[in-house]
């Protein structure tokens, strides 16, 4: 499968190309506005998991060529670029491609990060309302810590919650959730459930703050 | 120390009742605008932890002279019986005292649950609003399914959240969780952090209805 990373320059992006280029098979297509970037990108990924003793195939796009070749669609990107990253790749998707947005709203004050969604009501519901109809769309790999993500020595054994309202894009996105070591995928329902998913970020961070020895926190539903 | 759980004839107070009940040697007082059913509920609690080895100090009151004798009062309540019963209980706290907030401001719609805070932003919010100002006030226990803590044979191995403004009176509270068996307290900051901590709640109903097998959830941060 060919997975497109679009802003895979930025940290989650590179947190998910290194764990799928050391655990899968897939084709990775990082991209970026800059394809210079992307592509410097790309090489040092490839490089992180010929250090973990993998073997990855990245390439480095500008964003819209990424996407255009990929199957799986990622907007890796903060919630502010969303929809211009939509919007610049918007003509190369499909019926037969697969949109993920993993970005939470979130304001930092003074007190701690709180959610903080668009008026769509979550950065999900903006992604949906921003790819063509057709187009299945997949909200998950909010709750990462993506340093965590992007250091293969650190193990998982974390979950992420995956929203949906088209069942066969939940399944390939729980797919290829799963393929990463010590990742388990659970459902969190349709689409509408995005928003308690999306809260879960701050929260995440609002915790590792207030708490000693804990930093880079994931979650884990038991 | 004494404990007043009101509303406690209902599944979180249950829970937490027979929990502290078994694990340690706090006084319980089951709280209920009915003194009748407050005290078969204590009876009944304290038969539970007997049948599980325990040997438990719970009675029963209506929620005002509950309040009045405990040094930790548990608003155990719908997210609307909150403001009625701190209206009843108020003229019997003190700034010795710690008023403790578990519940989340919930929708069920067709599609899952959904994080519906009340005008003041969180029902931690307020109870804080709604409390005298010189007693404080410390949101925790929201993410405990009731079922299985009030089931003793099931382990916990989970998280509880605790937020507060008063450092005193969130250790307390946080001694307190972590004297259950199984359960740790962690910081997720100040009461203006709440709105996250109680999002999880109904995040934690939808994935315990869109996944098999997973029912009664917690958290693990991790």
């Amino acid at each position: 499968m060919r997975i497109a990373l679009l802003g895979g320059t930025g940290d989650i992006g590179e947190g998910l190309a290194v764990r799928w280029g050391r655990d899968t098979d897939h084709e990775l297509l990082v991209g970026s506005r800059d394809p210079e970037k992307a592509r410097a990108a790309a090489e040092s990924y490839a490089g992180t998991v010929a250090d973990a003793g993998g073997d990855a195939t990245v390439k480095g796009f500008d964003n819209a060529m990424a996407a255009d070749r990929a199957d799986v669609v990622v907007l890796a990107v903060p919630p502010y670029h969303v929809a211009d990253t939509v919007e610049a790749v918007e003509s190369t998707l499909d019926a037969d491609d697969v949109v993920v947005t993993p970005a939470a709203g979130m304001k930092r004050e003074d007190d701690g990060f709180h959610y903080h969604p668009p008026s769509a009501g979550s950065v999900t519901a903006l992604v949906r309302d921003a790819v063509p109809d057709e187009v299945p769309v997949v909200g998950a790999f909010h709750n990462l810590a993506a340093g965590r993500l992007a250091d293969l020595s650190q193990e998982l054994g974390i979950d992420t919650l995956v929203v949906a309202d088209d069942d066969d894009a939940a399944a390939t996105v729980s797919r290829l959730a799963e393929e990463i070591e010590g990742l388990r995928a659970l459902s969190a329902g349709g689409l509408s459930n995005a928003a308690e998913v999306e809260s879960l970020t701050p929260l995440l961070i609002n915790v590792a703050t207030n708490n000693d020895d804990l930093h880079d926190l994931g979650v884990r539903f038991d």
